[in-house]
């Protein structure tokens, strides 16, 4: 089937995207997002490599930068048909695969009618227009003329992943980081004397993950790295309450864990033990892994009442769905699939246990939009520590946020949400998710607002909170001194 | 995070609240809202003490009336760390608490900013703007002033409970009740010469709990009540339908049973004895009470066969998820969560035995709105003897009273629904609830119309029905005199 | 309750139905809808009987044609007391029923109001108005005029099944058909010189529902056809090899299936012959069943990508819930219901078998709303071989087709969409159907131009890709020479 248009088309970002229809609703979600649009990005949950700006290298060409690693961009192509090997992908065994970028980038731009209606395009078309300044739309006519454009201007000062940052105005950026991870990049950025905020965010999920082959591996590095043997499940417990300690020294605010189900339970001692050496035999089922994850998970939020590390939990999706692909291309390639999720039973040990604490502050998210309202907001409008995360991963986008935001706010109101997250490895992509989620807020409240709801004033307060304040607050990130 | 504004607001409700932005759609969405808006109030379903209208006494102050007893306010204030104690709530054990009501509701007022965009807020601002007359919005700064304003209105003679009664223009108000309360309020209020029409509503839950605490004292009660021992399942079922006649002597309309699971199924009779003698050795066990529930639901509909009572199933909720939350308060103070739930396998046995039957009427509840379409709607728009009731609890708000209709409508039709119900044990926003559920129904209609699904005349019928004509029907409710 | 108006109103099916009500929305959806509107219709799943266009007698009368077998309208009328005896159906035992068919119109006309805002409104106010040209609108005063007006043009040519085939510009019509159907109409219809293009569609599901009580006799039946003994599940496959391949030579593009769950899985030899064992002697169990169908699906996908038919999956339905109905009146009377349904699990196996195989093409509907997003969309946006079927039975309307947009777009973007499917044994809603299709999409891509997320030209494109392009490329069906 064939999308292809003729003649090249101007790329111009509409003033107004994403805005209601409506003259009343557009007017107010312009005036909303107005004040909301040049404030700083707080990112306090993302997968920004830290070794960009520790390297400050210049980036490599826009194949590499913009197609290859975007899983959402590779998924899609993989689903009509485009194969992972044609964009420059490498097989693990080497397997012959495209090696020139220009032609993966012309096969791409080919297939890119495919993204109309994704927050793909729009991430995209922000970053082409707005990032880079290309002034034509991406289509098969245009495509190599577009490479060679942002080719260019990859290599001049102005585009080095630091001189992005500070254009991008971002206050801080979090970055995702193992338990057994050294933090090298951030001690040098640390020590280099720029002043952009860089911080890790403490997953331990390989260290959790019991039944994986790489689990053992993962321990001794732990082992090594904290200086004693883990041989029992209390030592891993006092091996991650070291490493915690270090990461809150490198400047971390929060944890992050994820897991196929939102299960916790503890365990009894001798349950535990069974498990941890079956583990260590190699021997762990899928089932102990869910049983050792969920008794971890309230060991973790007892360790957050202690350091104050906020608590992230990232659940409900069965990962490397797609074996095949696994084999050939490894992890996070795009054959990653959500699943329903019971938050009200699975978390109800986790919750009982911390759930009111006034120094624990957990953060859920899901892919699961059924229970935003039936289990998440009710949960989230009663528990003092937890907080709702974003809409995350496929529900990051125009529709997925409204929805939302529809089904959350009239249980939980806005207090007991988190903000926003970019949680994107794409750094470019940053300032393009940012606007995209302020537009699509803006827009929400000025529905509120047109349907008297919620006031003019009030709704400027809420954008506000929506753009930053809950994502200081839900994170515990310092308020800088200027906006105090 | 602060959401303080400066200066005193005028507190004024928006002649054109809840309707859409579209010029059209509001426009008919008000001519429709104007038809029904003082049409008079059926409230077939609710938790409204019949004392208070049986000894007519003055309200107590503000605090006592509109804030402590509400669990949407105090779960909301509970999730921000506002303690219970410290809104005048008295824990179980007497532990300190506040004791002033004016320094509660000054706390109470201070968070009001929570509310944003939630129902509390909109029935609150009614309640202060329409039953009290309140010209302030309550924020930090007013508050003191409209808890005086509001605590010498109580006072006075026009805001007695039946005054009230008769200034919200009820038709008719149904109290929830156990098997074993003896309806002496209502006995009071009949024999009063008072022309206002409370009916009660059996809800045998506690006597068929033969898990809980307090299951075997319930049926020493009810034992004592009916005059016969109770030591089987047979002999607490005509216990029961006793109970039933004196209700409905009593005006009763429905019965009413909330249960964690929509499950019914038969029980082979050696099975329910060894759960009714188990339950009697205080042994029962959760799984037991889930089968025992199970079949006493289908004989809860036979006797609704025989007695004409309709039945109403609420279920679907894990009561008292926060454990803690409940030794210190007791039931009901926010702790509770709905749950996913599947009607079809649950109510098949109960649907095959009596869903046809021409005497029989069942309407059911849920809060796993992801049933509305693929369950509810398919069930409804088949078994003759279901009717879905209105969207509840957490979802008996603008957003939810807009999707319970968007998803049911197109299976159900509007014929198999049941109208509005208030379902609140806070007298004060009975006006407040109708009003909003008035509207939202007549702008979903007004939707409709704008897009030619249906036309004004159409329209104008179905919007009557929402308000009155359905309510009445499905609970088989008498029409006055006048309004046939 | 009474519906009945006063009077006689006309029928006039307004031109911007279905479309917003805002005006931006509504025009941009009006033009979009007039490129679409009089595009041939293509037809690649439904349910008319082919005998129709084998024999072109004409149509009974209009009961029999609009309204007993339509199992939209009788469940409706049966959900509020309206038998279906007095409807004229004839119940399994004969026993009395309605035999006047002015009679049953009449009472079908009388409650015609239950249908306000469904589908079913919408596709009969169409045919009567555009297929039979009534100008009156259908109720209690207009039926029996209606009745004779209609019935009078089905005597007509310009009313034979043939004429309204072309009329209807109709491009290609599927059916649906046993694996043991001869596909003898097909073949009269092929051999009469008539140019109309009907296919079948072959549904082995008699033979796989080794638990049914009628699959013994399918079994014998099949053998008897293919001329060798089926005496092991091997076998069978082989039978159904050879059908699958004479519905290809007599036009079929495609296979469908229909499974209470969607769940495949490889079975062990043994069990697999354990099972066909067990049904032989007629002792398969429920769970048998669910078993060898889910082994044999993935059998069926291997066929698929020998034979180039495309698979369809429909999945996720309680067939005959209501067992007296069942008894009483037989399969398909209105006693189905939906149920949650979990495709990551289920479909595991056959995706990772088949799922990027590039012969294979899946495509798989649903009737469980709250996987669009969370499941089908992540699966089809990664999976090559798959696609999603349209909205199904209670989803195919107005808010249902726009949720799924809303739902599936962001994630699986349109082109792992598969078009419209009418799906209907009423072969006189056929164009009311695609009409209702068209505009709803129409009106969801207006609103993506309004906001500036897609620009008119490629939603252009789009509108024609749903209306049409979609349909054609996911069933592999030829484009006809004038389109290329």
């Amino acid at each position: 089937m064939s999308m292809h248009s003729s003649g090249t088309r101007p790329l111009e970002l509409h003033p107004d995207r994403y805005f209601d229809a409506d003259l009343l609703v557009r007017g107010i979600a312009r005036s909303l997002y107005e004040e909301t649009r040049s404030l700083p990005i707080v990112s306090p949950h993302g997968h920004v490599d830290p070794a960009l700006l520790a390297e400050n290298a210049p980036f490599p060409e826009p194949t590499t930068l913009l197609i290859t690693p975007d899983h959402y961009v590779v998924r899609m192509l993989h689903s009509q048909g485009v194969s992972l090997e044609s964009l420059g992908l490498t097989p693990t065994d080497g397997a012959p695969h495209e090696t020139n970028p220009r032609a993966a980038w012309q096969r791409f731009a080919e297939h890119y009618y495919l993204f109309l209606g994704t927050p793909s395009a729009a991430w995209l078309d922000y970053e082409l227009s707005e990032v880079f300044g290309v002034r034509t739309r991406l289509d098969a006519g245009s495509a190599l003329a577009i490479y060679d454009e942002i080719a260019e201007k990859l290599q001049s000062p102005e585009f080095l992943p630091r001189a992005l940052f500070e254009r991008f105005n971002v206050e801080v950026l979090a970055t995702t980081d193992a338990a057994t991870d050294l933090l090298a990049h951030h001690a040098r950025i640390a020590a280099s004397g720029w002043t952009g905020r860089v911080i890790p965010t403490f997953r331990p999920d390989r260290a959790l993950a019991v039944a994986s082959t790489g689990w053992r591996e993962e321990i001794g590095r732990l082992s090594s790295i904290v200086g004693a043997p883990i041989e029992s499940a209390g030592a891993l417990v006092a091996a991650l309450a070291a490493r915690r300690l270090t990461f809150k020294d490198h400047g971390a605010r929060a944890t992050d864990h994820g897991v196929r189900r939102p299960w916790t339970q503890r365990l009894p001692q001798q349950h535990l033990d069974a498990i941890f050496a079956r583990a260590m035999d190699g021997k762990a089922t899928t089932e102990d892994q869910e049983h050792f994850e969920g008794h971890m998970l309230i060991e973790m939020a007892r360790l957050s009442v202690d350091d104050g590390l906020v608590m992230q939990l990232h659940a409900g999706v069965w990962r490397d769905h797609d074996e095949s692909l696994l084999a050939r291309f490894g992890h996070s390639m795009g054959g990653d699939v959500p699943m329903a999720s019971d938050h009200v039973t699975g978390l109800h040990a986790l919750l009982n246990a911390y759930g009111n604490h006034p120094a624990f502050r957990l953060i859920v998210f899901t892919l699961d939009e059924s229970t935003y309202a039936r289990e998440l907001a009710p949960l989230a409008g009663h528990y003092s520590a937890m907080r709702l995360g974003p809409p995350w991963w496929f529900h990051d986008s125009i529709e997925g946020m409204t929805r939302f935001r529809q089904r959350t706010t009239e249980t939980a109101g806005l207090w007991n949400t988190a903000g926003f997250n970019d949680d994107t490895r794409a750094f470019c992509s940053i300032p393009a998710r940012h606007d995209l989620s302020r537009r699509v807020d803006a827009n929400w409240l000025a529905g509120l607002v047109a349907r008297h709801i919620v006031d003019l004033g009030d709704a400027r307060r809420m954008a506000r909170a929506l753009a930053i304040d809950l994502a200081r607050d839900a994170y515990r990130l310092p308020v800088p001194r200027h906006d105090k």
